[in-house]
């Protein structure tokens, strides 16, 4: 296993408290009644959002690190016992808190490959007590990052090649999202973020212009644009709408040497971008590049190019990082199997709305010779691949609380990511959401939720 | 100033980097060309979201820490100095980031304080140098948790007194945006968090009920029940809706002993907790609490407090903690005056739709003889109240990089939110966004425009 960037976590020993209080609850209960028994919980999307084909499953590397790193230290157990709701419980619960370390198993899909819904990304089979405690927190990384990167993908799809970079920390929810966000869109195609902390930490290209605070506090736009050139003659993006657009690109061309780029940040991007493009090339400056920004998303990226706007690079904020039309994902971690004196017994849950298939599974991805995917089927875990070649998406990361597998660099995701939207059909890849991807509920799963109606609820 | 719950925050040694790029490329630029003088920066919202007639200020306690924690460390500054953009940037640079602490003033209304457009919620006076710096972690703090305040101030409202409890943190865009998030939605008047590590770290009262793989878990759901209640005699709360609402309802109803409460997770949850009620009754269980939970927001709890469902408790999740109609705060951060030579120089931004006010402010509230809110008055800074009882909502936290004043623990910050929330008109306190609060911009605000419109952009 890697050294992970720890800071794009908690403190280490703040990360067992990082869940919901039933987790511990139940966890008690599971003690008292020595309910030892292995469970298997999977995590995916019952339903995919509006206006999202396919989803981008991100987070992954997170949630090893915590799987591996989760311990109660003594402050922890302290303020545990200390709840009144505690107040009975058995001393030996706390010690077992206090020993106990994620011993289970993890599979899991690899991050920046698209899935759709009712597709486990994470299947944790481990004893009931500790499966239950890690739930709230792989759930809080993996739905927000899936969220980001299934965003960010849509924003590259309508970038047609062209680079976007992430400008979000400050709409963010929080310095920890504003983290999470730069890795999540850099994993689905960004070129590069404005975090300066998460180039650090995740070795993501770190890009920035410059703020209407640097104009503002010069003594005119010319000196301000003059001083900042010659602080970084080969890196500077001048920032050209704070008075008037049109007049800051004429003074912005006028800077003597190389000029890398210039920035607008409001008004009517598509025609300002063609009057600022010719304002440059009239100056000689044919390989100034042209920055937007300013609450742009997929579908204005998409107006703007359907416009013609010679817009060569996109930054996109507060849109990606909230994913504003869909700010939660409905991500759920549920009990699939138990494991009953060696025996496995398939669960599911019955709520009004809310079915879940029973069984540990594996999902099955098609494609047709070309290498282009087709569909995808859901099948209990051992039952033979639907089809000679198709590929199983989870593959084992933990065995018995040991790392199995080591997960690529971010670089490696991000071609991952890349090359797997590119085998997807042609429908999926619009702005639009008309187009499903079939995704196949094995007979054998179907068999299986027949036999426990049979049965019905306990 | 009281110790800091650090563990809301990033690593200390990280939070220097929590920033956006440009503003290091803009400081190396200062630095260079020695713009030393001090500037005054306001964070303040342009426009109120749709559906918020106020928002709640939240999130100093987070900013003052980081504003007397951040620092560079040699790994923070080695990262920057290796950039290909800093190439060329002066040793002496780095060395000053090396030695630089906050050494400005930082002015702010207390958190939990109702605020509205125009209004800044911070005011930071320091030199361009670090004043620069230091935006994009203030905003990512105060954007997110006013914007969840904000969210649950309504939540409050529609509760009409019953307890509204947090559950958000599986869909809160990670670890640390629960951890916020919990601080927030208490702030406004929630009674408590399922996050253990909120109540651990904020004193925030922690709750909790159980989960449908608690039940799914047993042998049956009357197992599962008395199992459940045995761990916690006092205080369970069964979750009756894995299977069949209303037999889980009389499984519940038939355990021996007290009963605290049960949940309804899914379902008609109007006609649901009427029948549940019933058969609570019936069964002689008057004091067993009704908890609802899935999916709700200040719309759904105020259909079903129309149409009088028990409900006593509700547990909101999803929508208050991604603020869900509004993910994101345009909270803003504008420089709007600069020191030069010891004169005072106000400035304004006048790209299209992104207009500032001129000058350091002041925010005068007003009231009738019965301290009921009526009007605000933004005034320049030292200007004399617009009436005897006005009262000044941003008051000193921070002088020369020196606490003067140690902001109160949440539990008082919490009654001064409902307190000032009261003292609002009746017509801001619907659900509707039809009515808004009188805030007037002082004429020598207005003055200030007409003079600097005269001079016009430099």
């Amino acid at each position: 296993m890697s050294p992970l960037p720890e800071s794009l976590l908690l403190a280490p020993e703040n990360l067992a408290l990082a869940t919901d209080f039933y987790q511990l609850t139940m966890m008690a209960s599971y003690f008292q009644w020595k309910m030892e028994e292995d469970a298997t919980f999977e995590l995916f999307v019952r339903r995919l959002p509006k206006r999202r084909a396919f989803l981008i499953a991100a987070g992954l590397e997170q949630c090893l690190h915590y799987l591996r790193t989760v311990h109660f230290d003594g402050a922890a157990v302290d303020y545990l016992r200390a709840h009144e709701v505690f107040a009975h419980a058995d001393p030996a619960f706390f010690e077992r808190l206090r020993a106990w370390r994620f011993g289970g198993d993890l599979d899991a899909v690899r991050e920046g490959t698209p899935i759709f819904a009712n597709e486990p990304i994470l299947r944790v089979k481990a004893s009931l007590f500790e499966a239950q405690l890690v739930e709230t927190y792989l759930l809080s990384v993996i739905n927000y990052q899936t969220s980001v990167a299934s965003k960010a993908a849509r924003v590259i799809l309508a970038a047609r090649g062209r680079n976007c970079v992430e400008f979000g920390t400050r709409r963010a929810h929080g310095p920890q999202a504003a983290l999470y966000a730069a890795r999540a869109t850099y994993l689905a195609g960004f070129s590069g973020t404005s975090n300066v902390l998460a180039g650090k930490l995740c070795d993501i290209p770190v890009l920035g212009t410059a703020a209407h605070a640097f104009i503002m506090a010069c003594p005119s736009e010319e000196e301000a644009f003059r001083r900042y050139h010659a602080s970084f003659p080969d890196h500077s993006t001048l920032l050209i709408d704070t008075y008037d657009t049109l007049r800051g690109a004429r003074r912005a061309a006028a800077i003597p040497g190389e000029l890398r780029g210039v920035r607008l940040d409001s008004g009517d991007m598509a025609a300002l971008s063609k009057e600022v493009r010719g304002i440059l090339d009239e100056n000689g400056r044919h390989t100034t590049r042209i920055v937007a920004s300013g609450d742009l998303n997929e579908d204005s990226i998409d107006t703007l190019l359907e416009a013609e706007a010679p817009i060569d690079v996109f930054g996109v904020g507060t849109e990606v990082v909230t994913s504003k039309d869909h700010p939660a994902l409905g991500g759920v971690y549920k009990l699939v199997e138990r494991c009953v004196q060696g025996q496995s017994m398939p669960t599911m849950k019955w709520s009004e709305g809310k079915m879940t298939y029973p069984g540990a599974k594996q999902v099955w991805r098609l494609r047709d010779p070309q290498g282009h995917y087709t569909r995808d089927v859901i099948q209990l875990l051992g039952s033979p691949p639907p089809a000679p070649d198709a590929s199983p998406l989870l593959t084992p990361y933990i065995r018995r609380g040991e790392a199995v597998c080591e997960p690529p660099p971010l670089t490696a995701l991000r071609s991952h990511c890349l090359a797997e939207v590119s085998r997807l059909p042609g429908e999926l890849k619009t702005l639009a959401d008309h187009a499903t991807f079939p995704v196949e509920i094995g007979a054998d799963i179907a068999a299986m939720v027949r036999t426990l109606q049979g049965e019905q609820a306990p």
